[in-house]
């Protein structure tokens, strides 16, 4: 099965987001411009930076809307700076500070996204029409992220196929993308083939990612059966920033550098550049200001002895 | 692919060895045996409990003896309690102990094994005669480690067919099972692949193991590979104890419990109690001192939420 592997994989790093607003310490704004910096230095295209949500939710991010204002000034050819936007409110933000990609999320259990966003799936499906249609027809890219499919911290088991028609939901509704998550990184293998089967037989392989989280060490794992089913984008986190915020003191997000090693070693391509990726690495441990739990970073890429 | 994985895989215990030896803190007499006690009593059935080698090689081990006589004094029905013997003297004092599985080991890189064992690869295979052969004669059971399969820290990449050959000679000689070793932790899924393919092809599936390094983060990956080609021994260390002597800091044998986590996730039995050995990862960290890299036993077994 590895040979149907594809030649090529693109990375959507989330570190700045999704890591950021999981860490305990708030970050200077300055640090997250070097975060994103090094990011783009290290040759990722697709980098979400932030999310436009009220700070009173996620104070780790209250600084939306001057990061963007920093970071959009000087968008390098090729590269998309995307913002997560939970509502009307989010999108104008982003559409004020010339965001051209959104991200929109919900889950794929019902307590899970009562608990997130105080809806039920069907009334956050319908909310959407004020933030993805609007989005659209203004020219923006808009992708989904759909949580809890490996398992829900409240419910424990999720339907795989209640859990792909809501991704396909998203996808007619516009979302360029469906991120299929494991939010509390639950996963394996077999599992992660039979959601996989589904996924394919319902979207097309392109409007398909998997955004793995590596509380128990099965991420790389999990993304070797997506490989093997031909699924070509796989979300990151550089350095393994994030945590878990159902197991405090666990892993998060797959560390980027993790999984580039693993596509590398595989030889399939990813554009990025491993030691400039490992640096990016460094830089985040220096801005959250802990040693993260990202491997490659700290075994080196090799070990060899003179 | 996964379809062809087995129904039921044996998990090889190595931290009493493979784990203490590599940890810089000496751990007392009295926190082995509860180590091995707390192994035993999750259900793990096979565990390398110490190695006969020179206290001035490894001071960490250089309690062995004492721990032969207090482990070996009661052995459980169905568990076999292995000694690591690099040489004669080894073997003899494995015998006075009352061992009945003993383990040798040689590398598949000239480099690594010369600075090893001070030989060469054919000279080593050479002197098997002194251990292997009279430790048959005895009536006891002899494992073998091939070390440095997916690469060495002084020459780089490895033949993978001069490996297997090797591999082979090992098993010719009377070794039951060979373990191959990814001694770095550098290994990815198709090099898994190719090595598995070869050692399939050259000796029965029962002969064949696996002992992965997690150092960057793909040893359940390259098991999954593994699974998947039907191998249906892999060893692993509680905790991910042992760290990477070629990378200080880094993570080094692959943690049993991760392991177990996926096995069982995937509906394959091991015959071990997973919360006990989350219990054994426990009382690894407080005999070594330190928060050990295994992400099962941080996180738990699930994350639900009331």
């Amino acid at each position: 099965m590895l040979e149907q592997a594809p030649d090529v994989v693109s990375i959507y790093e989330v570190s700045p987001r999704d890591g950021l607003q999981n860490e305990g310490a708030t970050v200077a704004l300055s640090g997250k411009v070097r975060l994103v910096d090094a990011l783009l230095a290290a040759g990722l295209r697709r980098v979400e930076f932030t999310s436009f949500v009220s700070p009173r939710w996620i104070p780790q991010l209250a600084d939306a809307d001057q990061l963007a204002r920093l970071v959009m000034a000087e968008v390098p050819e090729g590269v998309s700076l995307s913002a997560l936007c939970p509502n009307r409110r989010g999108l104008e933000r982003a559409k004020n500070a010339g965001v051209r990609e959104i991200a929109v999320f919900l889950s794929a259990s019902e307590t899970h996204n009562k608990k997130n966003v105080n809806k039920s799936i069907a009334d956050t499906l319908a909310e959407f029409e004020e933030t993805v249609r609007p989005a659209l027809d203004h020219g923006m890219k808009v992708r989904g992220y759909l949580s809890t499919v490996w398992g829900c911290p409240y419910e424990g088991d999720v339907d795989p196929k209640r859990a792909i028609d809501i991704a396909v939901k998203l996808h007619e509704m516009g979302c360029y993308q469906v991120s299929l998550s494991d939010t509390i990184g639950v996963g394996t293998p077999r599992q992660t083939q039979e959601i996989v089967k589904r996924a394919k037989d319902a979207l097309p392989l392109d409007a398909l990612a998997m955004h793995m989280h590596d509380t128990r060490g099965t991420a790389l794992a999990n993304i070797v059966v997506g490989l093997e089913h031909g699924v070509r984008t796989f979300d990151g986190s550089v350095g393994g920033m994030g945590g878990c915020p159902y197991a405090p003191g666990a892993a998060g997000n797959v560390a980027t550098e993790d999984l580039v090693y693993l596509l590398h070693g595989m030889g399939i391509g990813t554009g990025i550049d491993l030691e400039r990726l490992v640096e990016a690495a460094r830089v985040a441990e220096s801005i959250v200001g802990r040693v993260l739990p990202g491997k490659v970073h700290a075994a080196g890429l090799r070990s060899l002895r003179a």
